[in-house]
Order: structure tokens, then C-alpha cells, then sequence
């Protein structure tokens, strides 16, 4: 098991209506922005529910924060909440609108030019502004984590940053406010976390026997209860387990202790920024062509995760491994989502451009072992081609 | 799945050579107490690996904190906490010190008699001085929780509180430090966090199927590793899944939206406030019959249980219930646990006054149903005595 350090300070109110309690999470006499996405939580209750909750609060709004949040939009709500000297805000909505308003709260604080929190990391974030998030979209982990990723498309780039300062006072995860998501936001809400634990599980092992079994028992119940959430869209119990699992892939719970991927994501990333693939649909496509291309590497671990999570006990080390790709491709395939680029009406001409914005993003030595180079890189998404 | 809330802001700081970073981590001008036992971190290079973290702030001590760390010791502690203005408290130690230093800071901050502490509940607790860990004995994980037991002996009585304002601010787990521990200090190690998840996981199916999941890692990594700590005592690795494994089965993690039981914590309080055995010899003798007492009650999730923990596919539910306990006490006694009374050299005479000292500490509507009354402990202790 390698050293680590674990923190995670925010706190989780969850179960069907939790939204009431956050009355009692914002500070009484706080001025509130009110951070939202394309107005769904509208339409959903959620943000009557809200409003209610806040009670007298002074509270302004910020609505329009996109899917794959964009830059220019957050460092316009920056600028509001400096103008209005806002104290706390409230991001309702899924993980593009709480990663927003991570942006936002670092940049309204932020002196110098906030291009920098992007391309210089979250080593430059000095303070932040509170926040707290009401989840309506589980999948990115978003809402128990300091991490964030946003899009900024005049350069085509979607890229990462996070800070300690940068966790959620806390979060309200409501199953109820998922009900009623689009069948591909649902698709995308057990790709993605299924993804987040296989890039802090499928490496190679150190030892970590407790954070593997933690990690297999979440790919587990997603596994379980996948098909489920898009069967009953109303079976409370099923979406609970969903949001659930999809915070715990990301909160650094399953993630501390042991080496870490994250090549599908950072490969993700560019399809996303460049073809405006979903993020999950992105990781559905990498993801398998990912581990058979590196599958040497990872054939322990691979092996591993054929017996526990697949219960594929016949044949060589080799043969369940392969077989254990394949089930989770089919997973995926199953759900909806295509895993193939030419799934999404793409072709091979696009390899070159994804090769060339991950070298012009110094994304060269990816992976595990930083082992993943362009090269290798190349030899995924052709790979994932067809 | 329940509603629930789970908050829990301690820092972990995961190990070897871990100890060296409190100098980081503890307030720059703090006037620091040092608690600790009987002086075994004077032993181990504890001692002195605080000491130098510490530096060059003012340091007094405070040493003899019991096994069972006992009310009128901890008061003098809080005098002393009160008369040197301590601002911050080092625990370095087991469960004892750390769930002894919980109640210091409380009282050392509480201006009423302090017995209220444990007689009202941790709801008088309105403040606490800041305080931290290095656990170097793993069990009962206070090091990541907000609870605590306090006995005092001139009553009998080994009582538990806790308060949202007792989290550790951080806690050191370098698995180096266990190295030394006593061979019955291992066991209890290993049998204390396996009861702690089973208070938490073996009660009544909620759908919570992630909790069920992650609480099945927890054991089967114990299952696994357990005899391995005791056979290998310097294997880190080992050391070090059982050090983590101790942390994660108590902080609120795995509790988290389902129903808990922990009659067999309150009985076996009893047990060790009047006959002094460990605290983990009182669950070894517990647990086994307490879940054959509440077998019918109990047979979904056992069934569960005996399929998941123990692969155990064989035979009826009643079968499957039967082999899963009879696992879990050889899992106990194979490790050089007793399991039962007068394994202790106690006998039948035992079980009247344990009675009575439920009833007198009002443990009379125990377990997830809140139907374990004195009848039902009665029968528990009946079938556990040889």
C-alpha cells in the first residue's frame, strides 16, 4: 500500500427530501448565488425546493452553465459575484455545474488572470469562495470532491484543476431529482463512475487489498443495478444505490493507497472538447481499447477484476482477461452507449487531431506508469476505431 | 436505503514515517498536551518521533491513560488541560488514549460536572479543545470518528457519548507502529473491527446494496489478512490493510444509511466493566451467540452473509445461517480468541448481574429493532457461556 493522505470535509445529506435541510447549511445571513444549468431544475421541483429552503436569504442567479462547463460563461459568473459581494453560492444541478461553480468560486477570488487556475493548476488557488451543491445528476463525483474540469472552446480544450479550498460545504443528494433525466444522462450516470473506479483500480497491485475490494464493490452494484436504474426510472432504491456509487467512485476514498490511471480520461477529454461527445460516451469508447492495448501491464489486476467482478474463473490468465474486457465493453454496449469512434459518426481522420491537442495539452506521459505517450495513445484510439 | 448524513472532516495521514508531518498539522504557537498510556511509545520510537514533529512547541504531558480509560483519570487530565491553557491535545495511542482524549477536550470546555458527559449524552458538549492522533495500536476506530467510551469503575459503568465536534482534526496510521503490539493486542485488533462491521451490516436488508457491498470488503479483507498479522508481525503490508481496515469499519462510512445493531457492544461493556476482559473478548463472545439468538430475525441477511463473506452456496437458508456463524466464532477462536464465558473463567453466576447492570445503565430496548430486552440478552448470554 503506498503512503497517503485522505480529507474530505463535506458533508452528505442524503435521501428524499434532504432539500429542506439546506436552510440550515447555508449560513443564516449569507448573500446566495444560485447556480444552475440550462433551467431542468425548473421543470424537475428542484428549484422551487431550493428557493424554499433558502427562506429570506438574498439570493441572485446564475442559470446557463453548460455541459462541459464553459470559461467564459463561469468568468462571468466570477465577475457577479464579485459585484454583488456574494458569500456563499449554491450550485444546483449536475457535476458540469458543480465543477462551474468550483471555477467560479476560485476565480471571484482570484487576482490575476483566471486563464491561470486552467494552465497553471490549483497550486495558484489561494481562497474560495463557500459553496454547497444540490446534486441532480449523479456521475461525476463532483459533489464529494475538490476536483474539477472545464472546457474552454475557442482553444478546444477541457482541462482539470482542484484545490483542498475546493470542497462542497456540503451536498444534497436527493434520489427523487433524478427520476426524471433524460435515458442518456442515465446511461452516462453508470459509465462514468464505473470508469472513475477502474482508472484508480485497474493499474497494478501494491498490496491495497482493502481499497480493491472497495473498489470491486462498487463496480459490483453497478454492475447489479445499471440495467435496473434505466429499466425503473421511479425505483427509489435502485437510483439511490446509482448516486450513491457515483459519489463514492470519486470522493479519494477508493483512490487512497494505491497507483492511479486516468490516461481514458485525459484521452476522453480531447474527444470531448473536439466532437463534443458526452464525457461518458467518451470513456465508453476509450476505456476497453485501453486495456487491451496496455493489457501486459495490467494483466495481474486485470486478472483480478475477471475472478472478483466477473466471476470468470476458466481459461488462461490471458484468455480472462480478454474475456473480462469483453464484459465490460457488452456492459457498456448494453446500457446504450457506443464504444467504438465510429459509433459517433467519426473516422480515422480524427486520430491525428487528438493526438496533436493531447501533445499541445502535455498530455505525453499518461497513465499508471506515465508510460502512455502519444505513441501509445495512437495505438488506443485505433484501437477504439471500429 | 435510509436517509442519512455523513460527515466526517478528519485527515488521514497514512504510513511510514507519517509522524514526521504533525509538525504541519498541529496550530504553529499551540501549547500542546501529550496524552498517552502506560508508556509503551516511549518503547516503540513514538515517543520521540512526536517529540522532534512537535519541534519547538511547548509540550507538557500526560501519561497513564487506561485501558478503558477511566473517568476520574481523564478529569485530572482536563484540570490539567484548564490549569496550562492547552490549545491543542496530541493523543498517541490506541482506541483508549484517543476515546480518553475525546472526553478531556470535551470537559476540559464543559463547565458543569463532567459526569454529565456520559449520564446526558454528547448533546451538553457545546465546545472541545482541538485535538489529533497517532494511533499506533488499530481496533476500535476513534481515530476517524466522533464517539467514544468512558468507564468508571466505582459504578460499574463503561459509557459511551459523542459529539459532532469530536472528530480527530487528524490521525497518523503508520502500520510500523503495530509492529510490537502484543500477540492478544493483534487479535482484539482484528476481531474488533470485524464485530464493528457486523453491527452495521448484519441487521435487515434496506436495498442498500453499496453498504452491503463495502461492508463485505471490510470482512472478507479481515478474513483474509487477519491471520497473517498474527503470523507475520512485521509484514507491512499486512499491517497495513489491518490498520486501514480498523479505520474504515467505524467512520460512518459503511453505517451510512442503514439500520445498526450494537447490542453486542452494549453487552459486552458490561462484561468488561465488571470482569475487566478486553473489549474484543467481549465481542468474540458475543457476537456468535447473539446472532443465533436473532437468527429468525436476522436470516436474510445472514443467508447474505454466509453466500458473500463465506461462499458458503450449500443447503437450506436455515443451513447456510448456521455454517456462517459457525465460521465467524472458529474465524474468532483460530486467532486465540475465547468465545465464550468461561472460556474467561466465569461462569452461569455471571449472567444475573450482567442483567442488571443493563438495566441499571437503561440497556434495555438494544439492536436494530430495539427488541433486545433483558429477556433477550438473558437468552444471549445464556448461549454464550460454554
Amino acid at each position: 500500500m503506498n503512503n497517503f493522505s485522505f480529507y474530505n470535509p463535506t458533508k452528505i445529506l442524503f435521501g428524499e427530501g434532504q432539500i429542506a435541510k439546506i436552510g440550515k447549511e447555508v449560513p443564516e445571513n449569507a448573500r446566495v448565488m444560485l447556480a444552475y444549468g440550462g433551467g431542468s431544475i425548473k421543470k424537475n421541483g428542484v428549484y422551487d425546493q431550493v428557493v424554499k429552503a433558502l427562506g429570506d436569504r438574498l439570493v441572485s442567479e446564475f442559470s446557463g452553465i453548460e455541459a462541459n462547463p464553459e470559461f467564459d460563461t463561469l468568468c462571468r459568473a466570477a465577475e457577479q459575484v464579485k459585484a454583488e459581494d456574494i458569500d456563499f453560492i449554491l450550485a444546483a444541478g449536475g457535476g458540469s455545474v458543480i465543477d462551474g461553480v468550483k471555477f467560479i468560486a476560485a476565480a471571484a477570488r482570484y487576482d490575476g488572470d483566471p486563464w491561470d487556475i486552467l494552465t497553471k493548476g490549483g497550486k495558484v488557488i489561494r481562497s474560495a469562495v463557500p459553496f454547497g451543491s444540490v446534486l441532480t445528476l449523479p456521475a461525476t463525483g463532483s459533489e464529494m470532491n475538490s476536483g474539477s474540469v472545464v472546457t474552454r472552446a475557442e482553444y478546444k480544450a477541457k482541462l482539470p484543476f482542484g484545490s483542498p479550498l475546493l470542497y462542497p460545504q456540503f451536498s444534497v443528494l436527493d434520489p427523487v431529482t433524478t427520476y426524471t433525466l433524460p435515458v442518456r444522462q442515465v446511461i452516462n450516470g453508470v459509465i462514468d463512475p464505473f470508469t472513475h473506479v477502474m482508472e484508480q483500480y485497474l493499474t497494478y497491485p501494491v498490496g491495497a487489498h482493502l481499497q480493491d475490494r472497495l473498489a470491486e464493490a462498487i463496480l459490483q452494484t453497478l454492475i447489479e443495478i445499471g440495467p435496473e436504474a434505466l429499466a425503473q426510472p421511479e425505483n427509489y432504491e435502485v437510483r439511490a444505490n446509482v448516486m450513491w456509487c457515483a459519489t463514492m467512485a470519486l470522493n479519494g476514498l477508493i483512490g487512497a493507497g494505491v497507483p492511479q490511471d486516468w490516461s481514458t480520461h485525459m484521452i476522453g477529454h480531447e474527444l470531448t472538447a473536439l466532437y463534443g461527445l458526452d464525457h461518458a460516451q467518451t470513456l465508453a469508447v476509450v476505456l476497453p481499447a485501453n486495456l487491451r492495448v496496455r493489457k501486459a501491464d495490467k494483466m495481474p489486476k486485470l486478472v483480478q477484476y475477471a475472478e472478483r467482478v466477473w466471476h470468470i474463473t476458466e481459461g488462461s490468465d490471458d484468455e480472462k482477461a480478454e474475456a473480462a474486457i469483453a464484459k465490460t465493453e457488452t456492459f457498456f454496449r448494453n446500457l446504450g452507449a457506443g464504444t467504438r469512434i465510429e459509433d459517433y459518426d467519426l473516422n480515422a481522420e480524427v486520430i491525428d487531431t487528438i493526438i496533436a491537442q493531447l501533445e499541445a495539452h502535455k498530455m505525453v506521459k499518461l497513465g499508471e506508469q506515465q508510460d502512455v505517450t502519444p505513441e501509445v495513445s495512437r495505438k488506443i484510439l485505433e484501437a477504439a476505431l471500429r
